[in-house]
């Protein structure tokens, strides 16, 4: 005889909760949602035989101690729902609980049997101890009906009575409010972690502050930059990026165009770190003090606009690191430390730091107090340069670390790699994510790509921040600086998610030089000032504050998740709803043509609209105004580039 | 300040092993597996950064202390995969490990800056530190020459030979075999459950013992079913199954066609367990004796057939267990035991055991008890009857409970209920299920049913058993008699899957009259026995001994997941292909038709045949000897169902 398999704890329980969604990686990360999201929990349950069964939706904020809790619904298949609404910022449990429900069980047994025309006897002494059970449990009102609905059970002389309360509607409230709860199987706890609204619904505008002055030659300041605020904030967007501001190292220090050696009066790259001034914690002294910067914060909050700093984790050699620190880098046979290599090139002016270090937890510190610092400067946005290259452990603990203290920060992950990496940076903690979008043009490539973000299980953990440009990207389909794919960029990345940016002023003033072959700009503010006419209003100036101003007045903007695409019989243009749940409704039709008129027949899912096929209604576009009566699923739109080559229509009862 | 998120025990891990396949449930049930199945693990490994990645498959049987493990390769897109074979019975666990491999990163980058025309240094002394440690892990000529490699690193007058070592599959074979393996990350410990052949490679064949007399009047006894083994070895059926033999309770006896009260002289229900003879442990006494019974189980043997039992938890009001276990069974209040309903129906001569006494623990152990002593009779196939009305629970511990003593075990489920419940049962251990099959009919449907089975998850853990008809399922496409019909079930019955079963000799003899407006038998030997001539033959006992005999013989038929349709222009026409990993391919070919003569034209999947589309190959219908040329995919078949309304092709190099 071998060794027993132990009894189970809950040897009498009967049922079973299996494939809870959402539920990420077997509940390994949390699923993330928006304060005041309803959030939506399918599970299937299953029990032996053919009695009835209860379920419920647990879930506790971490600053309760009881569980809250709804009744979920059957879907069929076995499938059932419950929806509770995320009230508070930070983590959530949530689990869901099933039993053998013997009320309801015995209230359907008398009802067949009732209907078979049986008198009942011993099935009304049970329901008595069924009332005494719920009693038990019950308060105030209730429990006296209770108590009395009992006793008319017990009473023969009240028996048609008895079978009505037995069969009635106030037996099956009672029986879901006070259930008898045996055995109830309990499935594993899982996490849900709610951010701010800005975590799922933002508009980002990155530049170069030491290209922010006004007059050209001169260094840009973070005084110029609070400058231009107000530009920013007519334009509607509300997270202003700017690239590192930290002391830029010397040692090997590249040149315009990314050259190898820098001439006398170059720049630098404000990616390579660090000097004697100071590494990730100082202020480039020609931006300003920190001092200087702390104001720009705060007046960045006056146009309702936060900075989003950049944490690019790499030092340039002069950085103080490499002195106090030198085990933190990766140090070679002879002694050296390893620069940065891409086989045969090599990036001299950068260290990266080796997260395999034996010191690694005294780094993680350090890194955790960089971000830290910042926090107390008032930073509540940190866009993250290449979290690819540094271990993913070390980011699911930093994350985690610093939103214990800071909850409303924000994470971008700046990871334009493969999608599995991707996906793990977000889920262990990244609160948004740049996106392929810059390399999905086609029609079949944007429906294939927002159908696996919004609908696949990505979408409970991933969300996207469209870019059709940064300053490491000059998208090949804008080099030839056509106006039109300007706008029709623009417009989707703003339409289709809640957070978008664009790198300016590139992208709004249609700068495209091309470094030669490649995907990047010529003359990049990366290696170099570039002084902008920051005045000039042009049409993508004005249509960004239309459709920022638009973003903002529809609630259908402020979630990614529901899009639905519409069947329109063109391939050059894209149709797609929005729909909130307070009834805002906005269509977008977009043409994917730059150059030539196109037209098609859309096709509405009425259902989502809450329109019948014979019901008319107005599509008004937001953006010029215009007002259209549209009847039943198939409508003609029609755009032409040179004008608008987009509607952003709200739907709306006539 | 918060309290602070703990430090990972792995901080220098780097790499991620996720989303491994097979895994049921995040681990939660094991995967089952044939003995010497070749075992397919696959898992996303990402690393951060750009580095090379190296990863093992690592397993062990639960009778080993040591890991054995196999590398892993890279399929593309961050999926690895590795294989090994199950060569043991009973559990292994398997999992996952991997990490960065410094070793052949390094390999890599000498490779491109020797491409480069880069004179290396520091490169080399890099190598002689990683020679170093693989030669600490190798043994024999491996260490001796590492230590030798080690040597021409370090010396710069042998520089090229150095580069060669560096560069050369040597290297590459030493950094695979004497892996560095540092901060390794390891996936949790997943199951797998190693059955015996016969679990997924099975044909039963199913009788009444009490008709197994020869003699019309008599009832039938383990001795005449003695006599049937010759006609059964015959049909090349190797499982016989018998429903209950133990004592048929009399109180509320029903008689034949399942009335509700039998008359004097009728033989009852065998579902009707217990008198007071005995229950589950006892030998209906018309039978024979206890014996007798192990007589005929032996007397199988010698025909390479296996007797299943049936097990039915559920008494009759006259079984043991209802005076000495009241508590096993549901009190009413006014204290009388709960008989079995499906209001309005009653079924006052079955008691259904109550799974949530308090008793539990004796229950189960009581029915533990059941099958240790059917198990000690040298049974060894376990057919449970309505599993899904018992408690899971139960089932997960009493199969893992007697598989410890017994692992030659079988448990078939039948369970005819909802997919998730089938599904569980599975999942928690059952050897095989009854399925669908009898509900799938048209070409769509079984190609769907199909796919499911041997596609999705479930092929993981849901061994299918395909009957066209059972004791208790009389097909509505059966009811007509009509001999093609019978042939056709029964051949797709037979090749679809490994496992399959006829309800005999009703099948093999057409039996076919339903009960009025029902799926079921009229004068169900359920209810009454019967007598058969069973001396004739006839063309479905040619057929099913010739289908049973070519199973046997062609090795494709022993796996059920082998399965690839062929598409065929007739929605008549069904054609799908088998093949095993030692070159044995099957071509089936059958008609769903009936009535009328079909053809078309079936396009083999070429690549899985091994041919290209210009060469020739052999089909050779295997029950009739006839042989066709076929070349490239395309080729004509005709079906003709008063012949034979199906091919069985062996697939056969010329």
């Amino acid at each position: 005889m071998k060794n027993h398999i132990p009894f189970p704890a809950l040897g009498q329980s009967r049922a079973i909760v299996e494939r809870v969604t959402p539920e990420i990686d077997g509940g390994r990360f949390a699923v993330k949602a928006i304060i005041n999201e309803l959030i939506t929990v399918e599970a299937d349950i299953i029990i032996d035989g053919h009695d009835h069964l209860a379920a419920r939706l647990m879930y506790k904020h971490e600053s309760e101690k009881e569980w809250s809790e709804v009744v979920m619904h059957s879907m069929g298949n076995d499938r059932w729902v419950g929806r509770f609404v995320a009230s508070k910022q930070g983590f959530y449990a949530y689990t869901v609980e099933a039993w053998v429900d013997h009320i309801a069980s015995w209230q359907h047994e008398v009802d067949l049997k009732v209907r078979d025309g049986q008198h009942l006897k011993v099935e009304l002494m049970q329901g008595e101890l069924f009332l005494k059970g719920m009693a038990k449990l019950a308060k105030g009102d209730d429990k006296k009906a209770i108590q009395e609905a009992a006793k008319i059970m017990a009473n023969e002389s009240r028996y048609n009575e008895a079978i009505q309360i037995a069969m009635s509607d106030q037996m099956h409230e009672w029986l879901t409010k006070y259930p008898e709860r045996q055995s109830a199987y309990r499935y594993q706890e899982l996490k849900l972690y709610v951010d701010r609204e800005k975590a799922g619904f933002s508009a980002w505008y990155s530049l170069f502050p030491r290209s922010a002055a006004r007059e050209v030659g001169k260094h840009g300041t973070f005084k110029d930059v609070e400058a231009l605020l107000p530009r920013i904030a007519e334009m509607g967007f509300d997270v202003l990026y700017i690239p590192p501001i930290h002391p830029i190292g010397k040692t090997n220090r590249k040149g315009k165009n990314n050259t190898v050696n820098a001439e006398e009066g170059d720049s630098g790259v404000p990616y390579g770190i660090g000097s004697e001034e100071g590494g990730h914690t100082a202020i480039h002294s020609e931006l300003g003090t920190l001092d200087d910067f702390k104001h720009l914060v705060q007046a960045c909050l006056k146009f309702d606009i936060e900075i989003a700093m950049d944490l690019a984790i790499q030092c340039s050699p002069d950085h103080p690191w490499v002195k106090e620190h030198p085990d933190w880098f990766k140090i070679l046979p002879d002694g050296s430390i390893k620069y940065a290599e891409n086989p045969p090139k090599k990036y001299q002016d950068i260290y990266p730091v080796n997260f395999e270090t034996e010191d690694w937890q005294n780094l993680w510190q350090e890194l955790k107090s960089v971000i830290m610092t910042w926090a107390e400067w008032g930073v509540r946005i940190i866009r993250v340069d290449n979290p690819h290259t540094k271990s993913f452990c070390f980011w699911e603990w930093v994350i985690a670390e610093v939103k214990k203290d800071y909850p409303d920060m924000i994470f971008l992950a700046e990871a334009f790699t493969k999608p599995k990496v991707m996906q793990q940076l977000a889920k262990l903690g990244y609160t948004q994510s740049y996106t392929y979008y810059v390399w999905r043009t086609s029609k079949a490539e944007i429906i294939e790509y927002m159908t696996e973000l919004t609908k696949g299980e990505m979408r409970h953990y991933f969300r996207p921040n469209f870019w059709p440009n940064t300053h490491d990207i000059n998208p090949y389909m804008l080099q030839g600086g056509h106006e039109p794919l300007f706008l029709i960029r623009y417009f989707m990345a703003a339409t289709l998610v809640g957070n978008y940016g664009i790198f300016g002023p590139s992208y709004e003033y249609l700068y495209h030089a091309p470094y030669p072959n490649k995907e990047e700009y010529a003359f990049s503010e990366k290696y170099e000032i570039k002084w902008w006419n920051w005045e000039h209003r042009n049409k993508l100036t004005y249509i960004i504050s239309q459709v920022n101003r638009i973003r903002k007045e529809n609630t259908a903007f402020r979630n990614t998740n529901n899009l639905d695409f519409c069947s329109i019989d063109n391939e050059q243009i894209l149709a797609y709803l929005k729909t909130a749940s307070d009834g805002n409704r906005i269509l977008c039709v977009t043409s994917l043509d730059g150059y030539n008129r196109q037209g098609g027949l859309v096709k509405i899912p009425l259902w989502k609209i809450g329109k019948n096929e014979w019901e008319s209604y107005r599509v008004h576009d937001l953006l010029t105004g215009a007002t259209y009566i549209w009847k039943g699923d198939t409508n003609y739109v029609e755009l032409d580039p040179q004008i608008l080559p987009f509607h952003l229509f709200r739907i709306e009862d006539i």
